[in-house]
């Protein structure tokens, strides 16, 4: 395997709301530092890869809004390796964009595509593991997609069902992929793993450039065609309006919709290293290693709590007192300009103040 | 009765820490305005009494450390007319530095004396009850006290028994003191409102300067003798040194416990206006004319809020977006540095927090 043959694309363009109030359209959770790591997502995310892949050879593909944003937080990266994407149109024309720009730059080139706000417990290991599944797609044709052995029947997840399961897995082997289920609900998701054939999605891809191309265009050809001339504008001084016209017209798609559960390449790699998407608050609260007695989980500063209970707080600024007492499985998320006081579980209320409250929030500002 | 000889002393020396976190050291309740009233206690306070006495005759008491406030509300007051307190002493000595300033104006003085922090609901019948006070002591060597006639057990008042009770207070005729009591427990103060002969005691004297003095003097010489020399040093140019040194060795008792409860000459006059001295959270909460449907009461800006039911919410800035799930009988109070969420009728609680956790939390800052 030539290492320089190798990419890593890291998609940046999601509008994370669902760390609101702590997120914002403006910043999004990929720019922010969640999990109290030291790092961003986003930093920490290109540091991993930097491991993996030459630095010139990592693509960030983000929001044409969230460009200035990338250039702070990664510094050292070359404007040209920044793929700014006109519209949000999810993740299909964005890989597009992306295996246009890598083919015309290296028709061998090797891609791993991954988000850019995702946990990882064992870097080492992760490290080991992309590099195989580099070595693996060099002389296959397929396109692979980690999974994640599934330890609880989340429905926050997509769910892969791989030919082989536990045994493939022991093993360390890639396997086909049979079926994608998308978010099942509960009694499905616990159904799923007590098989032992469904892994969690984890969304990071690993493929030839021209594998998925040609895959891309067999599928979603709604979306290729509007590339076509893209080797000439590509690196060209018309490459601005040229993505402008095809993102403006394309689909929003996403790559597992569009093409991963249509073609029979998909594979799947099986990964031992930890992963959480930290997709909500909740999992943030059961990601935090540091917990008081009580069990709750304190992201701020000072805190005075009486008969307080697994409880949440999160101040990212960290300079206000915080007393609370008698609360049970809350969380309390506190901002500059906005205070949430829920049930941790509550899926129904932070949706309804993430999504009607914030944009009427912008307005009401 | 002549006008010229009434005077008001506004005592707004406290450091009201019970409305912390929005009460501060730097800027207690008198300062404020909790209740939204559009106007701070002590602006309210003052203005109520311009319509009884002449405004050169109303004296504000207060401690050294509030002078610019004083000035910054009440901007049209002499500065002589401001009685600077160098050490918190308590009620007596102030009252005893305020008699002595007024004996000096005008030994035909008359005065009453008012905290600056209280709310009064019918400010007419108020003026009218005041100066119905007036006239009585103008001919009657007697210490006044108003009477508010209990509607609650409430054990954060102190009670006023009346030799006449509900008699005396129909016909609105002052009566003499039978007993002191100073915050009796809940099954006392029960009995005491069964009784009729039970007033709470809203710490509104009316008296002559003169009646005050010679009470003073004869109950309270540890203090008064401290004073001695005034006539030469009030007004004077070595009054603020006179002043420093007679606080500095002076004892730190109220009024009430160090002339009220001992003195034969207490009379008290029932009074028929609203009354609450807005002593606790809980009370702004029972206060506030306007709750919603579900008995919340909203002092913020923008609020979400779900299965939440008497709740208060106390966001001083009003600047803030506040999203609240599931509470009841939840007080929350949000200012720039502090937030504090605990039930509203948790006093053990609040205690803890405006004492303990206030000091410390300057030191924290």
């Amino acid at each position: 395997m030539n290492i320089q043959n190798c990419y890593c694309v890291i998609m940046a363009g999601g509008s994370g709301t669902r760390f609101w109030p702590v997120s914002r359209t403006s910043r999004p959770k990929q720019f922010l530092d969640v999990a109290s790591k030291g790092k961003t997502f986003i930093r920490e995310t290109y540091d991993r890869f930097l491991k993996i892949v030459p630095k010139e050879n990592i693509i960030i593909a983000t929001a044409a809004k969230y460009r200035e944003i990338v250039q702070e937080q990664i510094p050292e990266i070359d404007s040209s390796n920044i793929l700014l994407e006109p519209y949000p149109r999810s993740t299909a024309p964005c890989i597009a964009y992306a295996t246009y720009t890598l083919l015309k730059r290296n028709p061998e080139a090797q891609v791993v595509v991954t988000p850019s706000d995702h946990l990882i417990d064992d870097e080492d290991l992760f490290v080991e593991t992309i590099r195989k599944a580099f070595e693996y797609v060099e002389t296959n044709d397929v396109l692979m997609t980690l999974g994640v052995v599934p330890t609880r029947p989340d429905t926050n997840y997509g769910y892969v069902q791989a030919m082989g399961g536990k045994e493939a897995f022991l093993s360390d082997t890639p396997m086909q992929v049979k079926t994608f289920t998308e978010k099942p609900d509960k009694d499905m998701a616990t159904l799923f793993i007590n098989t032992g054939e469904f892994f969690w999605n984890a969304g990071i891809f690993i493929w030839r450039a021209s594998t998925i191309k040609s895959e891309m265009e067999k599928y979603l050809p709604e979306v290729t065609d509007l590339f076509n001339g893209w080797e000439a504008a590509i690196g060209s001084k018309i490459e601005e309006e040229f993505i402008l016209r095809a993102f403006s017209d394309c689909m929003n798609i996403s790559i597992d919709y569009g093409v991963m559960e249509k073609t029979d390449r998909a594979w799947i790699y099986p990964v031992k290293f930890g992963w959480n998407d930290l997709g909500t608050w909740e999992s943030l609260y059961n990601f935090l290693p540091e917990k008081d007695e009580d069990g709750n989980a304190f992201q701020s500063g000072k805190i005075l709590a009486e008969d307080t209970h697994n409880v949440m707080v999160v101040s990212p600024e960290k300079k206000k007192l915080i007393a609370i007492k008698g609360l049970e499985d809350y969380m309390i998320i506190d901002t500059d300009d906005v205070l949430v006081i829920c049930p941790k579980d509550d899926k129904k209320f932070k949706d309804f103040i993430s999504g009607i409250a914030m944009p009427d929030y912008e307005k009401y500002r």
